[in-house]
């Protein structure tokens, strides 16, 4: 008996999360679930596509609903709502509201004896695991995330807001010294300028002003101005050929120390380097959809996250397995 | 209520423990036990000393026990004697006997409705949680461990067992090339003899045939045979001087790829630096008496490994605490 997996949203996320059940033999797609007109959408592998209200009528057709909307619009009104009929996992990501998400998330599959776990994805998520294991180990140090080589989607969005710009494409990219002082044990303190510089990439409407395009940009609160801000103006073509990629990554660090007189020094890191992005959160999305499963099966219901969750419950092999091949 | 912690064993692990649970507010150090005359030791905090047959005595006194004996001959005998009467913690790194191990412990600590934790450390321990998680996320994809630069117990005891040799200290060095080639998402086929070169400083006794010494450690099967080995000697001054380090370290990765034809690429690398392999060790071991400590709590009895305990367990805050702060 394989896994049974549901998709709800078929963009970049759910495509990825297709492709990921695909890797995985012991779980298997049984349907997606759309806001669209489902004759329109043709999926990669062929799977059935419902309307997203006719889910409701499969809950004894899918073990793991896998829920690929956005943190912005679709997710806090999307997970509580399928937590009623469903086991459900999202990569739910603004931070300042996870706790509300989870207070609603967790009423909701609580209420229902059914599992959910949110914001599964790599931050939140394989990040926080290591902030967390990291600050338990070495609780005398200090934290440190850089995020990049990647696209920020929410600057691009910034920048396609100000007058006379057509598109654009923003790069977050960790300083290489700030990462070397950081790797060589050596606790800096750093601003936010030290840590990242950003980099943008602007199509501008014919005729505008480009100078004051790139004084709007470098000098927007919150996402530019504390930073040291490159803007180059390209062509649509040019931004098309160049600029696609959905490349990211980054590094979490923890560095301290421990002995009597804090004399010794140690330096963890964990560092992503991915060719696609919505591609690898797809597929921690799926590992934890088979520990949702699995934790539904031992009926310990509720909202969970990452830091809950023992990791042997991502991975197909057994207890034993793992002892004896991976331990 | 702080968590009440008792160690046994005095040697580089239970010092370790000593200053970890010093640097933990919420646990505090009760009791140390060993198998010499208390009166002997003299410990660097002023805990108590008791004779190892002694603890047994003090089991409403003591929430966890930290096991710091050896792999070889101590554990195995020592853990499950312990189990029986308390929640226990040990660092038993013997892979290949870890399933046995597990099973004695499990037993005892069942019947006795305590917790116990065993291979905890970082390999065993944290490496293992990464090659777990690596494996869940990106089920096509490889698994790389590269240890050190650092000393490895076991290969400068195999040297000191040579004829004509007083003292000797090897080390583990990971070849640069092929962690850059890893790094770099190339998946190489990688021979032992690729991955890691060693490096042995040797005090010859007087007279000795060096150029024998030589041979008998770079033909030793197992240990050196399948490696590019150097052999320095050196002074006993020198090798005490220069070589009494206990640095050491290491790295995971796991190169996989995604998409509908493999065609992105990822690699998750998790790397320590560690100055002192002992005092890293015992950290790792106090976050997980923490662990121990709750599953007891919640009635969760037998034995656990890193694989089967949430991260959250291991850190001082709460859930709600850590989804607001950390997640």
């Amino acid at each position: 008996m394989k896994i049974r997996i549901g998709i709800v949203g078929y963009g970049n996320l759910g495509r990825g999360v297709e492709t990921a059940v695909g890797a995985t033999p012991d779980c298997e797609l049984v349907a997606l679930f759309t806001r669209r007109d489902p004759s329109e959408i043709k999926t990669r592998t062929g799977i059935p596509v419902y309307k997203m209200e006719d889910a409701v009528k499969m809950q004894d057709k899918i073990d793991v609903m896998v829920l690929c909307g956005g943190s912005a619009n679709d997710l806090p009104t999307q997970t509580p709502e399928f937590a009623k009929y469903f086991n459900v996992i999202d990569s739910f990501d603004t931070h300042a509201r996870i706790p509300d998400h989870f207070a609603n998330v967790d009423a909701a599959s609580k209420e229902a004896k059914k599992v959910s776990v949110i914001s599964v994805g790599w931050d939140p998520g394989m990040f926080s695991l290591n902030r967390c294991y990291g600050q338990a180990v070495l609780p005398n140090g200090k934290d440190y995330t850089f995020w990049g080589k990647g696209v920020s989607q929410g600057h691009s969005d910034a920048i396609r807001r100000i007058q006379g710009v057509k598109d654009a494409r923003q790069y977050t990219i960790p300083v290489d010294s700030a990462v070397a002082s950081v790797r060589a044990g050596e606790n800096p303190e750093l601003s936010t300028r030290e840590k990242h510089t950003r980099e943008c990439f602007v199509v501008a409407e014919e005729g505008a002003d480009l100078a004051a395009i790139e004084q709007a940009i470098v000098t927007m609160p919150n996402y530019f101005a504390d930073y040291n801000t490159t803007v180059h103006f390209i062509s649509e073509e040019e931004l098309k050929k160049n600029h696609s990629g959905i490349a990211h990554g980054g590094m979490v660090f923890r560095s301290g120390t421990t002995g009597a007189n804090n004399e010794n020094h140690h330096v963890i890191e964990y560092r992503l380097q991915l060719d696609s992005n919505p591609e690898f959160t797809s597929s921690v999305l799926v590992a934890y959809a088979r520990a949702a499963y699995r934790l539904a099966k031992e009926g310990q219901f509720g909202c969970k996250t990452v830091l809950d969750i023992a990791p042997a419950y991502l991975h197909p092999q057994s207890g034993e397995e793992l002892r004896k091949n991976l331990l």
